[in-house]
C-alpha cells in the first residue's frame, strides 16, 4: 500500500526509496535523457552527448545530498564524505572526475569555525584526486528548521565507455575494493556512544586513483575487463549487489568466508543484531570482473591504500537470475534480501 | 567583526554572505576552476573547457539548492523555483541549457501528494525550457530535523561565448526583462496572511526561450550586443547591479521612473517600508546592452509572455566606479547601496 506521508525509509536507499523514486519520480519526469544512460536507470549517474564533440565519449553528470549527523565523526566530517561520495558516483560510471559543485545550507548558529573545517576537508579530499570545485551556493535557515549542515556536490565527469551497473554477466567474477561496513558502524558507535575499544573509523575516500587504472584494462579481444561497478552506499552490499543483479539480469553467489570485514565491524553487528551487508560504506566499490582477469585487477586495487584489503567475494551465475545468494563457511545457503532501507538513519 | 555563528544573513545574497564566501570558501578552496570562469568570478556559474571538443564551446555548470518556505505559494511551488532559477543561472551566462539534476531532502510526516505534485511542476517547468531533468538523489530526515522539502538543482549547459556579470563597459544600456519584486512581495503577503487584494503571484519562470535570440544579436562589426547578464534573486536589483558594476569597474546610473513595478509591489513596499529594489525576483535577467541596441533587444523580449514589460532602466558610466546610483523622478540622486541580505527571509 502506499503511504500518504513521507517515511525516514522513503531515503533510506533501499526497496521504499526505490518505489517512491518509480511511483512519483519516473511516472512524472516526461525528459529524462541527454544520452546513453537517462534518469530511468537509476545508475549513479547520468550521461549527457555533446554534438561537436569529435570522440566517443560522454559527460557523466550525478548529484547527491548529503544529511548525515553529527557533521563530525571518525575520523572525519561531512565534507569529505560529500566530496568523495560524487567523485565515487562518477568512478562506478567509468568517468574521470572532471569539476565539482558544493551547495551549503546551515541552520543559523551553526558554528563558523566548523562550517571552516569542513570546507578545508572538501578542499583536501577534492585534491586527492585532482578536481576543482568550482560553482557553489550557500543558503541558511532559522535555527528551529534545520539541525544540522546540509551539503549537496554534483559532479561532473567524462568517459569513452560508460560503465554500468547493469553489466554482469554469468562467469564475471564480483571484487569489492576492501573492508565492508566501516563507514555505518563507526557512525552508529560514535552517534551512540558505544565503545567497541577500537579505531574503527569511516571508510569515507575519494577512489578515483584507487579505479583509474583497473579501468584501462583490456581484454586480449580489447574489451574492458572491468563489466560494471558500483558504490554500496546506503542498504550496503546487500542494496548496490540485488540492484545489480537485477539489471543485469543474472544471479549473484557470493562466499560468505571472503568478504573482508574488520573485527570491530563483526563484533559491532553481532552484538546489536545488524546485517552487515546492510551497512553503509563511503569507500569501496563493487567490481564486475570477467573471468580469468580477477587477478589482475586485485594486485592492480591492492597497490593502492584504498584497496590494501581488495577481495575476490563472489561469482555471477546463470542461474537465480536477479537475486543474492550467500554462501555460508558451511555450505548453507540463503537469499541476500533487498533491504527496505539502511538500518543505521542518516548515515550519508 | 566576523561572527563566530552562522547567522540568517550569511545565507541572504547580500554583503555578509559575500564576506562568509570570500573569508570560508574562497579562501581554503585551493582548485576552483576548469575553465575561463571559475569559482573565484563568483558568477551565476563556473564552466568547464574539454580537450577534444571540437569548436570554441565551453560547458557552463552551475548549482542552487531552494529552501523556500512555504513550499507552495501564488501561484506555484518550490519545484518551479528550482528548475527556473537552475535555467536562469544557465540561460545569464549565455549557455543552453542541456541537462539538470534534482536532489531531493524530504522531513519524513511530509505529504507524498504535495512531493508528486512539486514533481510534476519540475517536470512542466524543465519541459517549457526543453530541458532533461536526468540523475537525481532522495534523502529523508527525521520530522524534527527538518521543517520543509529542500531541492538542490544543479544544471548543465553549454556556450561558444560565455556572458559575464563582469562585462558592463561605459555607455552599455541596463535593461531588466520584466517588473521587479513581485516573487518576494507575493510570497511575504501570503505567508503573512497580507491580502494586498491583488492578483500579484511570484514571477518564476525559465528565461532561457526568451533570452535565446537576443544572445544571437551581434554589432555590424561581429560583436555580440549583450554585455553581461544577471539574475537579480536574492537581495534583487540592488544587490545583482551592485555586483555587476563592482565587478565590471564602471558605475550605473538607473532611471527610478523607468523600472517597472506592479502596482500591488509598490503598494506593499511603502506600507511595510521595504526597498523593492533589494527584493527577490525568479524570473527576471539584468541585461547590459551596447548602445543603440537596446530598442532591437526590447523588441525581441516584449514578443515573449516573459518580457511583455522589459524596459530599459539605466545605463553604464565612467563615473562612481563600482556604484549604483538611482535618479529619482525629480532628479535627486542616491546611492543604492549593497544590501546587508534579502530583507525577506528564506525566499528561494
Amino acid at each position: 500500500m502506499k503511504s500518504n506521508t513521507i517515511s525516514l525509509e522513503h531515503g533510506a536507499g533501499g526497496e521504499v526509496m526505490q518505489a517512491l523514486i518509480g511511483d512519483i519520480i519516473l511516472k512524472n519526469f516526461r525528459n529524462k535523457s541527454a544520452g546513453s544512460i537517462g534518469l530511468d536507470s537509476l545508475d549513479d549517474g547520468s550521461t549527457v552527448r555533446l554534438e561537436n564533440f569529435n570522440s566517443s565519449s560522454e559527460l557523466v553528470l550525478t548529484t547527491d545530498s548529503h544529511v548525515i549527523t553529527p557533521a563530525f565523526f571518525p575520523d572525519t566530517n561531512i565534507g569529505r564524505l560529500a566530496v568523495a561520495g560524487t567523485i565515487n558516483d562518477l568512478t562506478v560510471m567509468g568517468a574521470k572526475p572532471l569539476a565539482l559543485t558544493c551547495a551549503v545550507i546551515m541552520p543559523e548558529g551553526f558554528p563558523v569555525h566548523d562550517f571552516e573545517e569542513i570546507i578545508k576537508t572538501m578542499d583536501q579530499t577534492a585534491a586527492e584526486a585532482g578536481v576543482p570545485i568550482i560553482t557553489g551556493d550557500t543558503k541558511t535557515v532559522e535555527k528551529t528548521a534545520l539541525d544540522s549542515i546540509i551539503l549537496n556536490t554534483a559532479g561532473l565527469g567524462i568517459t569513452d565507455s560508460p560503465v554500468r551497473d547493469s553489466g554482469l554477466k554469468p562467469g564475471d567474477r564480483i571484487i569489492v575494493t576492501g573492508t565492508i561496513g566501516d563507514h555505518g558502524i563507526s557512525l552508529m558507535a560514535h552517534r551512540e556512544g558505544f565503545d567497541f575499544d577500537t579505531d574503527l573509523v569511516s571508510d569515507s575516500a575519494p577512489l578515483w586513483k584507487l579505479i583509474e587504472p583497473v579501468l584501462k584494462l583490456r581484454t586480449p579481444q580489447g574489451e574492458p575487463v572491468i563489466t560494471a561497478m558500483k558504490d554500496p552506499t546506503r542498504g550496503g552490499l546487500a542494496n548496490a549487489l540485488n540492484e545489480m543483479a537485477e539489471k543485469s539480469g543474472a544471479g549473484i553467489l557470493l562466499e560468505e568466508s571472503l568478504i573482508p570485514y574488520k573485527p570491530a565491524v563483526t563484533a559491532a553487528c553481532e552484538m546489536l543484531g545488524l546485517d552487515p551487508l546492510e551497512v553503509a560504506n563511503e569507500g569501496k566499490a563493487i567490481i564486475g570482473v570477467k573471468a580469468g582477469f580477477e587477478e589482475d585487477v586485485l594486485s592492480i586495487l591492492r597497490q593502492h591504500p584504498y584497496g590494501k584489503d581488495a577481495a575476490l567475494i563472489g561469482e555471477v551465475t546463470d542461474e537465480n537470475k536477479g537475486e543474492v545468494i550467500l554462501r555460508n563457511r558451511f555450505g548453507g545457503m540463503r537469499y541476500v534480501d533487498v533491504p527496505a532501507g539502511d538500518p543505521i538513519p542518516r548515515v550519508c
